[in-house]
């Protein structure tokens, strides 16, 4: 394999990035292809981590009995985020979807095992939360590799992860990293939900820089 | 913008994505294009993050001063760290070279500001950790734009953050997430190179996969 990337392969891949949307509400019930999954999951295996740790692992959930029960977690831990809110954030909060998980053909919890190198691991001597950080670098990569795949993903925070981690039977040491929602989609919004819905405004990228030390 | 990735669309996004490695050794002085870096960060700013929050800053850094201060930081560690292994992985521990911190013509901390999105985020009402990993996710996009772009990227890890925190300026409420240095390269591995080196080998997917519940 060619090392060098060319113009119109970099493209290729910004156009893959930049059509990279959170989704909840487009998600259509056809199932994944094997060999599409397979390379999404491949791809996620192939993250950078912290001394080589590879620390995930991919819980893939496709019972749809389990998928309601992680739906009520959703459900009642979104109850519980719309009181926090004030008015009129609250009302606007209320009518969002933020959610697939049920719609979704498929659902991957993605874990962080904090032992999974034993006690001494390079590069988490004085950054304990590298292993952590490099299961996120995973998800990452799953997310542009379903869109790569035409496959939407909907990342899922609103919920308790211990009573999550109750569900799936996952032991103490394990943390849960991400709870994710994966299928086809009806199609891909040209930009951020929150963003088109006025939640939020895309920051300027220069606001965000600064050389040689911080100066906000 | 046609939304459907195509099958060559797809390919090239996996030979980036494949092709990226975490740089210690290879890098050049040859500074970076300013379009190619402006092309880099804006992939990271189109990271995904919870409510559209945007939490991250980047400090970019090149000052020869600031780096050789930041470089004795991460000495500093490595020498404490390598006294954490045994033999005789302590003695491989010491001949391995992991940051090209000075090599490297620009280095990137990126921050994320707890209090971003004020007191009540959507997304991280019940996960509050999920600010940092949107930032990861930010990470994650600059390492593999900067691979589309044939630039190496490396993560050094082995520091004491809040020396570094001191050091750059930056306030008790940002945390930092990652160094990364910044650079062309002589060549890319074409494996990881803790894997050419056999501190660790790849593990199996299927290992690492279960169905329903978690069943290690």
């Amino acid at each position: 394999m060619n090392t060098i990337i060319t113009q119109q392969e970099r493209d290729n891949f910004y156009k893959v990035l930049y059509g990279r949307r959170d989704v909840r509400s487009e998600f259509l019930s056809d199932p994944i292809a094997d060999d599409a999954l397979e390379r999404i999951l491949q791809a996620a295996h192939h993250a950078p981590s912290v001394g080589f740790s590879q620390p995930w692992n991919f819980i893939l959930l496709r019972d749809e009995k389990v998928k309601r029960a992680v739906h009520d977690l959703h459900q009642q831990a979104n109850a519980e985020a719309a009181e926090m809110f004030s008015e009129p954030q609250q009302q606007d909060y209320q009518q969002l979807k933020l959610a697939g998980i049920v719609d979704a053909p498929l659902n991957v919890c993605i874990t962080c095992d904090r032992e999974r190198a034993g006690a001494v691991v390079l590069g988490k001597t004085h950054q304990p939360e590298m292993d952590l950080y490099s299961t996120v670098c995973a998800v990452q990569n799953l997310q542009l590799a379903a869109r790569a795949e035409n496959i939407g993903v909907g990342w899922v925070s609103i919920m308790d992860k211990s009573r999550l981690k109750a569900l799936l039977k996952i032991p103490e040491r394990i943390e849960v990293i991400a709870y994710l929602c994966l299928g086809h989609v009806s199609h891909f919004h040209n930009k951020p939900e929150l963003e088109l819905k006025g939640w939020q405004k895309r920051k300027n990228l220069n606001d965000l820089l600064c050389l040689d030390k911080w100066s906000f």
